[in-house]
């Protein structure tokens, strides 16, 4: 144990941004995420000696959005193993996260697995291998923790199904490329399903800790992930987690995250602690500009960010 | 320390591959490169309580390439701080490790300052800043260490200089641009000039060793970068090292890193060790083949990368 | 009339090309056009005086592919006038011809009317304006010449569809981009069934001489298109009709066209003729081999294009 | 002669843009044309049988700019003929007229000559073949018409090459390439002085007057370029002669043309006549906004564009 009095540093982290101004945008693509309420913020931290910690709205549920990536990767990698590989990329993708371009460009290989397309070849490797992909994800997902409290919201996947052409034009370019081998439909529901997941940020902690203990969820006592996983789906992370703000991520907090358009942020410090937090305005880039904020506060207070 | 016994486990790499299939070409687009007896291999490892360890031909000199980037920005972080940043990014550039495209995409900012572009800013900053940019960009280096017979190769630079029109191009679009201030013959003498550095395996280890000790050489007991100079800098190297296989290294190695086309690579455990490693065949991303497969291998026997 | 002795002109062009190297590959992304003969090779001209000159198989049915996109684009400028130039653009694509990255940096407005995304645009417009689309464009084409032997292949029609991913992922980008107005079934019905209509090279030549005529169509004494509609599909033809090789043509050649990948190539001279060419064999770009080749030595021998 | 009474058609040109709404901005990267009369109006048409009628401002010397590509070209044909296309291509753009990107995409080959790159290519050949590029070239423009009052600006070549970074920019991206053979200033200096040529709307009609002829000068009984060059040239000015707004052209305009950012437009009707225009303001695309109208206009009045 480091002996980081984390709670004193959460009640400055949230006294400091509580004047803080109040910059970006709530998603507005569908209504479930438009009529979410802006001010909400809450973090919640729990490090590998199972200690917590938390402010603000740390037990209200979220969309968490693209953050289900990880988790399906996460699957998919426990499933097929490095096969995963010959379907996506481990590269950061420099540009916008949804953009067709660079997909045409590299013959229908998504750059990363974090990526909207990346996540799609996902999901079709899930559908591929299991029998009745949506209830066995969620499984594997309530699994990591036993919290059977988290789950799908129909709404917000069908929102996400309605608004969803470029997702179409992603699945569609990459099976003309041959990278998709299911059904379009069958694929996106997987895909705007596990979009759809909610959970709070002390439940979000909760599921990401076992990367920062070496793929053990010390909750259920059970390996989700080898060692070698948790690394390497660390190592993505820092490379392709906030689209084309990556670097700036790197360079001001300098951990392992993931972010969604819901306003969620989880980040990892190795052998150390997870933290998630949710603050719904989103900055240009689509990252939440509180969360952002946030992160980089804790890691300037505690100076344990991975470099250094 | 961590009682990690690297010696054995260098014995245990330079065995390893020594059998290795020989993979990759060496760098020839200047006779100084292409001259290179592509056999040599040579590690150096310093760890923070200033411990060494070696195999190969780590006492013998290369030509160190891009890697020296890493010690221009360094300095320019030194002189001017932040302000560097509004005229380079940190992000990482997802293509080709000279393209023009992205540059003239993103109106002459570089999207980090390790790609040519960037470094090439960087020396424009330092023309502006220093009297004599050459002695004193040296003077800089070699005071990291101490070491005087660090130096440039006069004949390097000229060659560089001789087949440097993707550079010329480079600067001349960025004076378009607005992002260059001096005249473009300075500039680019600055940087070939910089290409040129020659040093050891175990120079290249002292140098950098400063990055995993919070920006302190012990060595000469000074400051060289702050703490979070070292910490951004790290996370730099990290995202953007490796051009377009830095996701690929940050996944199999997981160390912040950069590498050179002489076929050189640095890299840093922060808290830990530095590692320097020269091999002259490059792979088809033009990163040294057997560099990369040493610190791979230096991660996986030790199961101490940054992200685990 | 200008006294060429066009039947002269054939004869010479296909005892010259008889003796041609063969080159290209005939298309084989869907069994009805891979199985087609790689030897037909005919051609039939029509002056505006209504002579008809011809030679080999000018008068066998084949597949006419995007040549239809200008007889829809013609009915939609006739429906619904210089509206359709809100939803599509009148420029050259310079690149692949259904290339996705331009119509994502244009915002999902296609360059021209004659590249995939562009033809599509207009099926959409097809779809707002007519109660039953697919028999109603059939009705027009016919009526251009009163040749009810013109008809679609359903099985074309049918494999087109199955192999089409490439354009549902125009459709759903342009979806998301708001330049599709209708159900993405009902378009691409459309679209793929006018791929899929057949004709004979003197059917082709008689259908498109309205063209070459103000946009009268002498056979049915019926103005098709006003005489700027007619001077305005010929500009789009000359500047758009050839994909990457729109250059090349109008350099070699020098006459508004069309090609389409089941070999075919219509061409117009303003006031002096139509000429439709068949040889199923393409060049790299897509183009017929020998059909390009056999306008080239018309437009050479008579001393006509309209550059001179 | 076709019996149309220019000069009718002229007046009434001239009265309707009279009125016009005064769109667009001069050209302001150098101080010779930023202090042009935005104002300033003009046009001059010679047809082959050498009639003469022209409005406003026609005599009075303006920048041609790029207009010069065209001459510059037909040099180079005339000396090395199709080895020309070795080294630079037919095609359109398609996108900004002085973009690396497709220049680096396609190996530094350029698209067509009359882009900048291609036209610094040809000024590369020029310097190759002639003993005094400058002299010489000006010596053949002259010669076209005998008007020895056509010369250069020295005070634009030096403004040009003054901002001309991006075209140092484009030189050595090519030189990369291995597609400029010649010293850069040496290269440079021909192209910076060929943009600075000034003519007025009268000698650029008379000058470009060989293209609606076949090649041939009636005012010195001279061939400049064989009809097949001239045919040539036409059909690349029909295809490239107006950055990414050559579609608009040939679908408003319909004949073969150059523009500069001088506010100069040259345009050919094969067999007909040669129209000079000028009016410094700029639309968007950086062609002279009342020029295009201009030309508009006189094609739909006199019903001769190439296309009908």
């Amino acid at each position: 144990m480091d002996n980081i009095d984390y709670q004193h540093i959460f009640d400055d982290i949230s006294h400091e941004l509580k004047s803080f101004d109040e910059q970006g945008e709530v998603a507005s693509y569908i209504p479930e995420l438009k009529n979410v309420d802006p001010q909400k913020f809450g973090a919640h931290l729990t490090t590998i000696e199972n200690e917590h910690f938390s402010f603000g709205d740390s037990t209200e549920k979220f969309s968490i959005q693209s953050i289900s990536k990880v988790l399906s990767l996460s699957l998919a990698l426990k499933i097929c193993g490095d096969k995963v590989w010959d379907r996506v990329g481990v590269e950061p993708s420099g540009s916008a996260f949804n953009s067709l371009v660079q997909l045409e460009y590299e013959k229908g290989i998504p750059r990363n697995p974090l990526i909207n397309a990346g996540a799609i070849v996902i999901c079709d490797i899930l559908v591929e291998y299991l029998d009745d992909p949506k209830s066995e994800v969620l499984d594997f997902i309530r699994g990591i923790t036993g919290l059977s409290s988290i789950g799908y919201s129909q709404k917000v996947a069908e929102s996400e199904r309605r608004t969803g052409y470029r997702n179409y034009s992603l699945v569609n370019l990459m099976k003309d490329f041959g990278n998709i081998h299911n059904d379009t439909e069958t694929v996106l529901d997987l895909y705007f399903t596990l979009c759809s997941i909610e959970m709070t940020c002390k439940e979000l902690a909760q599921t990401f800790l076992f990367l920062a203990s070496g793929g053990v969820s010390s909750m259920v006592n059970k390996t989700i992930v080898s060692p070698t996983g948790a690394k390497r789906i660390n190592s993505i992370m820092q490379m392709c987690g906030f689209y084309d703000e990556a670097g700036e991520f790197a360079f001001t907090t300098g951990l392992p995250g993931k972010s969604g358009v819901g306003g969620g942020i989880v980040a990892i410090h190795p052998e150390k602690y997870c933290i998630a937090v949710w603050s719904p305005k989103l900055n240009l880039k689509g990252n939440s500009y509180k969360g952002m904020k946030t992160l980089e506060l804790l890691t300037a207070k505690t100076k344990s960010s991975i470099f250094e």
